[in-house]
């Protein structure tokens, strides 16, 4: 069941360690099959190392239950299960403790558009969700997580297909594509832009974002209908 | 004697430069055997590279004297010791000057809970020690580290076996566990959250700790007798 | 055609991320033959692992025409060419989005000469531009990133050929050289003083710049016509 | 000619690069034959994948002229030779331009003994010089360097012997020992207490140095007459 798409999701669970983003087992990669309403994710607390596609779970996109599979779908399960109920144009979903996206993320800050860096794949500042409320906390947490992150681009009236990324308050960053490549390409750029924040902001404390023309430049060229950045139309 | 637990000492020891925590030999895993009432720890000024299992130093929990091994047993010896001897529930202790652990014992810092990081394996700060006094440092110096972070616990009401780690100040972090495993594991968060900490404090200086439903939920996921993460129940 | 430059050409891109300059495919190096009046640079968003040598595009410097390749140029082609055409000595250029030399340009300021690695391939601080217009973005941007280097340079009286590097204001560096060799001994030296400027500043934030005697004493035992360092005369 | 010798300097100059202190060849270890009054150094600007023992240069300490080998000897060889004559304890010599010890030498600081994995190896604050004149630059600029290091620790009562390591100011780190190991030790040790130091001072800023009987306690169990750690008696 799902066989190319589990090997997809395997490839971007293992492309996680390879790009420096995890650490142990921390971090997540599904992807979801719109057409049957299906969704395939890590198992939970499994080692990168041993892992195989066919210990991807396949878990219902409206029951959350598990389809198939021996293993505990990951802890985040529940969030990535709402975000692509709430989302239908998302096809994957990557969570991570990478490091400076992490220290954005428990300081409670957006990452402000600072460069083309940036600009080259998000199309403004990544949102920091507010923190949770003891109630949300205390009851499918996990679900809950997901909720606060709709609302945040709802709230903020963001669009999450031109700013693929959000740093749960306290917690971490949930980065999306429409592919299992496109979701972890948006977490290893989000971790550059992170560290590079960090520091361009101690060298210039209230450096204001990129200039509007720039921002715009730099992330139309790569997406949507008139990108033409690569090798192909 | 004590083969199996050997083993572990040593794979414990090689995992420490695996995840960066140590530099030349500044590091050290021992292991408890309570039914003999002996500890097995690793052999002091050693190369990583030549250590074997058969080098590990076994050393009588009461007397602090060595039982078996050719070599000299780790210089922090006495300080493991006295941890074993105050807390029944430990089984194995890690030391490193893993460089952002360090800095915080240096800085004479407490690591506050900023994140879920953090939360999913300490149950709380992890405190720093005070300084030791000129006869602390004196006489006994190893045994009296170890009468310090006892002191620390004790004092601040802390309990070892959910918070796994202290800062000893100007010095460094020692970590525990129930395994020579999760010690290092214990040892390699710590060293995570240690980071991401210098940099959340930097972006938000009075930055408060994690809400404490979402300390409660994230820590007791994952440990006590309510844990569910992963895939044993 | 230009079989050795294109070899060239590829090695110094393979370089970057041996180097830790790139990620993904953020990095380009061209070259130039000044006889035939054309131009070698990589293709467009190819991954490094992939590249051939025979995939570098051949470009005419007048026109700015692809002349050879059957795949797109690097998307900057136009900036390369306009610091071709407008710096005569210069014979390569690589520019990447490595993090501490983009840091400073995000930050819109010179990493001012601040010791002897400065010294030794920088004569004097690498200028950051100004931020481009509306205007200049909107049409033919990178053929106007180009002359906006072009303009730092001329405007500041610095000389391209002491100074071999810049930063591109909210974008990140561009270098140059003689050789595609040498281009990217800048942007090693260049990320190397970035990063260390980040920290000489938090340590003394008024840092004066190195002594002129100290700067002339390093560069020049270098460079020019009375460099003496290393084994060839 | 002092073939045993020639090995060791090769393989320390060799574990530069294994340690992450040099990029390209800044980077130079040395050693004297006492008996015979020559020292072997490194070749000036040769690569460290492609350097051999019989590459090592050898020198006469007290004229400062190559007797033997075809190459150039390092352009810091008078700075060497300087300290070798002042110093007669000194049996190998090692400078870096290793990142954090060199952000410290760039910002004119000393580094506080602020922990224990300082004390372990350094008796005391490791010493940043003065800035040296336009007339010790413009003339003999690489002996003066090492009379600047040597006049620091006379004016300011220091002992090579027990702080193996200086900053020169505006340039970098040099630092020694008894044999190549000892001196690349003290190399690999100075930088990593630099880190440390940079953070640590962030964490609280007015930081004291570490308590005395603390620093006596550290630094005289692994030195001197004394000295118990490690298998060694």
């Amino acid at each position: 069941m799902l066989e190319k798409l589990k090997q997809q999701v395997l490839e971007a669970n293992l492309a996680l360690p390879k790009h420096g983003l995890v650490v142990f087992t921390w971090g997540n990669v599904s992807a979801v099959d719109r057409d049957s309403g299906l969704m395939v994710i890590k198992p939970s607390g499994v080692g990168y190392e041993v892992m195989k596609a066919e210990d991807m779970v396949v878990v219902d996109l409206d029951s959350g239950r598990v389809i198939e599979g021996e293993m505990r779908p990951s802890s985040d399960t529940e969030t990535h299960r709402a975000l692509y109920l709430a989302w239908p144009d998302v096809g994957s979903i990557v969570h991570t403790h990478s490091r400076h996206a992490t220290i954005w993320a428990q300081a409670g800050r957006d990452i402000p558009a600072w460069g083309t860096t940036h600009a080259d794949d998000f199309y403004g500042a990544i949102p920091c969700s507010r923190q949770m409320t003891a109630e949300e906390i205390g009851s499918a947490y996990e679900w809950q997580t997901g909720q606060v992150i709709i609302e945040t681009f709802r709230d903020r009236d963001l669009d999450p297909g031109v700013i693929p990324a959000i740093l749960v308050n306290s917690h971490g960053p949930f980065c999306w594509g429409k592919t299992p490549q496109s979701a972890v390409h948006a977490a290893v750029v989000l971790e550059e832009v992170a560290y590079m924040g960090i520091f361009s902001r101690q060298l210039t404390p209230d450096l204001p974002a990129i200039a509007q023309p720039l921002l715009d430049c730099h992330y139309l060229r790569k997406h949507g209908s008139n990108a033409w950045y690569g090798q192909k139309k």
